[in-house]
């Protein structure tokens, strides 16, 4: 029984929390939060004790801790983490800065702990079947690679001010999946984007619209698109074309009913609310984590993968900001 | 070069008239029918002579007749063309009496003279290629086969007054296309009916919405469904299991264009109409009757598939007017 | 919190506990099973005391029971916990004889306690939505329903020997599914069937595929079709067909990838478990019966559509078996 | 009747006489070929007389050319055309330099004859409903536009050499299919390409795999991709998101049957040869054609549209070699 500290208890808090009361091998130990309300009430609902953040990470009674505070506190509570020898599963992105996630490297090879970086998405069940069946060659090598990533609705203008913009915010999912099917870095990024949307995001210094261009060194091609709307739900594909043919994950509909009428064949939107769209990818994160921490295997993504997806998501904004392609070292 | 007399210039005359023209083997040589003026409309689309009926069967220029007149002349035409020699394409049904049908199989086979009964569908190309794979073995011996065809709008009151009914006028169909998948023939038929499309098609004692249930000698079973109505287009499927799998054909669509909107994704209707949709159907069936004709290879479906599509009619008639399963002999 | 006592530890026990720990209303107080092995497991499993059935029902630990035992132990259960005043939520079916169903109901009445028949299907998202949609009119009166239930896979002989039959034991949810969509109850029934899945479950006297016909009073029809084997996964599906168009549920995939290659576009097989197939019907049916011995509200589906379930069950038997349409009362 | 004569007999030259031959309004009156046989085939399987390209063009007995020679003579032979008074239907691209379409534009213009650029993709069904849909605000204006282009496989080698590179020969297509979604210009370009496909087409200083990204003054995308090799058949899709939804046209599938196995749901691959994917394009573009000469209506796309997709390509290739986003003027 792994005896897991939740620092955070926010959403992504709660979503770890309830996913972790469904696992067999795993408790919630301690719950910490800035706002001692939220706090209880997830004691409350997990059986949880409530401690400071600086309790939660000495005491003996956690194992490991997962990391879902506000990104600008990653920096200090992974390192007082490694520090104190537990093992670490830090939402992303890791930290805004690349030098600080490089520092927090640092601190984490220096501690030895095992680290996952949260990219949910390589664990969702199709996602993960694609990338299964990719790496064990069934169309050859991966040639050209479309993302497409919609999210039904914008975010408030006051979260898009902080967030570091689209593609340190949003596309950073994406461009960690190219990384995890590409199998090779990418080495140029080429990206453009528009307020669309809503001119108040643009006026806030980002783009709601944007497309990136990904290109490795052997040549292989990753298209990806966002946008900040969908109003037919929360919109993930996923598409590989290879020397033997194509692989691709369609979206997940929320039923399976299809009526017909004068107007034509419908079915359902796309799950809308990324909780129920990514439900059992949460699942299977948090069960890998567990399984790594417990049997002492290797985790993935770990620390590395949440550096170079904060280093295409820096490079993408550069290109966007100076309309140039970037090369990456 | 092919020379064909089209007897009839009404709609499926025009149709098979068309037909002739795109094939490069045959020709259109003459056309009859008792409205003149349709009949000098088509010669003049064609290039064919205008004759009688009697005149068309007796000339040199006709190598083979295609039989498009009204139903209760079917029996003379075929008794005349087969006597004459011709090669006879003809309309089904063949004729509304099974026993007159088995009439005109006596006059056929003593002419010695080919003879296609038009069941369209089996020439449809997704029809043709399920029954070759099924045929080929791909999901083994077939179990358990669901048709379910339905017409996107019922035809006038006065047509279902003389049309025999709907398991005549329209599961007939039907009823040819579980033969020609079942590989077996059918042994008891039962059948169920109601009114519910129109009252008027009750009162005129037929029925607008029909089940019937076909099962053969070594337990295949068969479940057919008809309506006179279905908004969203001309509903033609085909399902055939087996214990290898299932094979089935869709609807087609009049368009490939997809939308998604608040409401789902939508997809064309479809195609209403039945020319458009069994278009390729018509072409592929006059193409058979050509080649075999020259080719003096076998023609099928046959005129013994149009007696058995008839004797099932007529069974599963009885077997909704009785309340009973009827066994054939 | 609902207090509910568990009379059977078997599969579907299991189910139901497990069900039962998610919900935030109820918990399972008591289990009781013949086998103590499977109690105790389930017991440890879940917390709960392990108690006979006789103790389990005369506890006042226990507010609800569910009765998961086998089918020849639930008449004196239903007895029992109805003279008990539990709130009764009892696998399906009730009991293999309409007649001791009619028992139960009485003593069900007399004693005034909420009572769940356990057709799961009903609670099926997909079933459920479609169900709603159309007793809201979206495509008007049902006309013409067609479902389409297969197995992955025969069960046990020793199983078929025992079950009642393949109407009785695998159809009675298509045919309680009937019920649902019509809207109104099937007044005649025609079935046939075939052993053509393995002959040896037609030398145990019984069918391993068949097909019946329901036609209810004012004309409507449903197809329903059955076989034991599927190999492509679970096949589970609804489509009705109403004036103004058709809604249909179609399978549920193991996932949402698609390959293509050279022999065309590819999609996973069906869920092939029903546990999995079925997972989130247990989960909303558990809860429904949860919220409605809670608030008081009524039941459904009650032990009345238990009763129709069976009669139309045994209909289907006699009619496959005599070759003739019965007529219900 | 408009009289039409065609200039080349090679493979698109048969397309269009043959698409001629099946419209009512038009006949091919005349043909030519610098390989006399070519042009006696053609004609005599149309009816047409053979001349040189300088009597087709000043004869009389052509209201309009039909222009399908090898690109490097369309420029003379427009220029010729033009001066005689013909309609002009001229096969992409126009001329392989941007220049010498202009010198085009100017004789066109001066004779006042009407001119259509052959992109027969604005005339697929599925393509024009979708941007007939678009341009009546069914989904707001397109703000990012997917266009997924693949060739069923790689032309020769010698074919590579003499085109003009991927972008000029494959691309024009779908960059004149932006033009005609977006309803704006493009003003920016990215491309990137790689030799994936086949290294000799790398030798040959082409690449096989290819993507686009394209940008409207108003912060419209399109991102583009291409490949030499589909192995499922012809892969061609466009997707357009705006506001209100998305609108997308899907693959065409080489019949409509599919099949449940034990590897799950297959259907057929892609209709793979572009003269049965594009049948109805083709015709549908001649008719366009002979309708707006036998009309005086506008053309559309005209040599305009030839010009505008040629830049576009050119900018896309320079994009290419040079590793920066090309800005058009």
């Amino acid at each position: 029984m792994l005896n897991i500290g939740l620092l955070g208890c926010g959403r992504i808090g709660q979503v770890h929390a309830r996913t972790i009361l469904r696992l067999s091998g795993a408790r919630v130990a301690a719950v910490s939060d800035a706002v001692p309300a939220a706090a209880e009430a997830l004691a409350a609902e997990t059986g949880a004790s409530v401690m400071s953040s600086e309790a939660l990470i000495d005491t003996g009674d956690a194992d490991a801790v997962v990391i879902g505070t506000p990104t600008d506190t990653h920096y200090d509570l992974i390192h007082a983490a490694a520090a104190a020898g537990k093992a670490i599963f830090c939402e992303k992105p890791v930290d805004m800065s690349a030098d600080r996630i490089r520092d927090c490297i640092r601190a984490v090879e220096a501690a030895g702990v095992p680290f996952m970086t949260a990219f949910n998405r390589r664990f969702d069940p199709g996602f993960a079947d694609l990338q299964a069946r990719l790496a064990a060659g069934e169309i050859g090598e991966p040639e050209l690679i479309t993302i497409l990533s919609r999210d039904p609705a914008p975010p408030p203008i006051s979260y898009i001010r902080s967030s570091g913009g689209i593609f340190r915010d949003m596309m950073i999912h994406d461009l960690d999946m190219a990384r995890f099917l590409l199998g090779e870095e990418p080495v140029q990024v080429f990206a453009v984007g528009s307020a669309l949307v809503n001119p108040e995001i643009g006026a806030a210094g980002d783009v709601d619209t944007a497309a990136v261009t990904l290109t490795t060194a052997s040549g292989k091609i990753c298209q990806i698109s966002n946008s900040r709307r969908a109003v037919y739900g929360y919109d993930q594909r996923v598409e590989v074309h290879g020397a033997k043919g194509l692989l691709r994950a369609s979206n997940i509909l929320e039923n399976n009913v299809e009526a017909a009428t004068e107007t034509g064949f419908r079915t359902a939107p796309a799950r809308y609310f990324f909780l129920e769209r990514y439900e059992a990818a949460y699942r299977a994160e948090m069960a890998s984590f567990v399984d790594a921490v417990t049997n002492g295997s290797a985790m993935t993504p770990d620390i590395h993968d949440g550096l170079r997806a904060q280093m295409l998501a820096d490079a993408a904004t550069q290109s966007w900001q100076e309309g140039v392609a970037v090369v990456l070292a």
